[in-house]
C-alpha cells in the first residue's frame, strides 16, 4: 500500500447543513451535492490541495456502503489538522469558523511544544485543529 | 481558510497496536512513537503524499487537548479513501490489510457507479475504502 490518502469522507446527519458550513462558512470550493439519483449516493466533494478531496456523506450511507452498523456520533475518533504560517492566521481562521457556526471547544493558545493552536467542531461534531508550528516549513 | 488538510489524526486506544498495524502491516513510513516525554503527547506520524501526514494519538489525549468529552468509539464518523489505478491493486491492498489484521467489512466488488472498491477497519474500527475509479486520472 502506498502512503496516500485521496479522499477524507466525513459522516454527517444533514448534508445540506454541512454543505453550507463548508462551502459558505469556510469557503471550500465545491460543485455542491451530487449523486442524488442513486440510493445512498448523495455526496458533496470539496477540492483541497492537489490529490486530496474532502467529502461529506450521510452517516447512514457510510454504514450501508461499508456494511457496518450506524453508531452514535463520537467526537474523539479523529481530528483534521489545518496548518498555517502564523499565529495571526490561526486567529483569523478560528474567527471565520466561529462566524460560520462552528463550536469553539479550545480557543487558540500557545501550546506546550512551542506552537499555537485551537480546535473547533463542525455542525456534526467533527474536530478541526488550526495550528501554527514554527518547526514546519512555510506552507504554500 | 485555504482548502487544505495537513494532518489526519486518528484516535486510538492502543498506540503500540495501531503503530504495528500501520507501520508493519500496511507499510506506512514512520519514525515511531514520539512525544512520550509530554503528558498527552505520545503520538506517531506517518508520511503520506507531500504535504499530508497521518497521525495516531490516544482518544483520551484528543479529548484532553481539544477540550471535548471522550466518547464511545463510532465507525460511521468518517472514512479514508485510498484510490488506486486498477482492480488488481484494490485486491492486493485488501489482502495486505487482511494479513495485517484488518477487519474486512465489505470485500472488494464492482460498484453501482462503475468503479471497484472494498472497505476495511483498522484495529480501532476506523474505516478505509480502497477504490479504483475509472473516471479519475492515473494516480502517481
Amino acid at each position: 500500500m502506498k502512503p496516500r490518502v485521496t479522499v477524507i469522507t466525513l459522516g454527517v446527519d444533514n448534508l445540506e447543513k454541512s454543505l453550507v458550513f463548508y462551502r459558505d462558512g469556510l469557503g471550500l470550493p465545491t460543485n455542491g451535492i451530487v449523486g442524488e439519483e442513486f440510493e445512498n449516493g448523495a455526496v458533496a466533494f470539496f477540492e483541497l490541495q492537489p490529490g486530496l478531496k474532502l467529502a461529506i456523506w450521510n452517516r447512514k450511507d457510510i454504514a450501508h456502503e461499508a456494511k457496518v452498523t450506524l453508531s452514535a456520533p463520537s467526537t474523539t475518533e479523529f481530528t483534521l489538522g489545518h496548518n498555517v504560517n502564523s499565529k495571526a492566521e490561526v486567529d483569523d481562521i478560528m474567527e471565520q469558523a466561529k462566524q460560520a457556526g462552528a463550536t469553539i471547544t479550545d480557543p487558540a493558545h500557545d501550546t506546550f511544544w512551542g506552537g499555537y493552536s485551537g480546535h473547533f467542531q463542525d455542525p456534526d461534531g467533527h474536530l478541526w485543529e488550526v495550528v501554527w508550528n514554527p518547526q514546519w516549513d512555510t506552507i504554500e
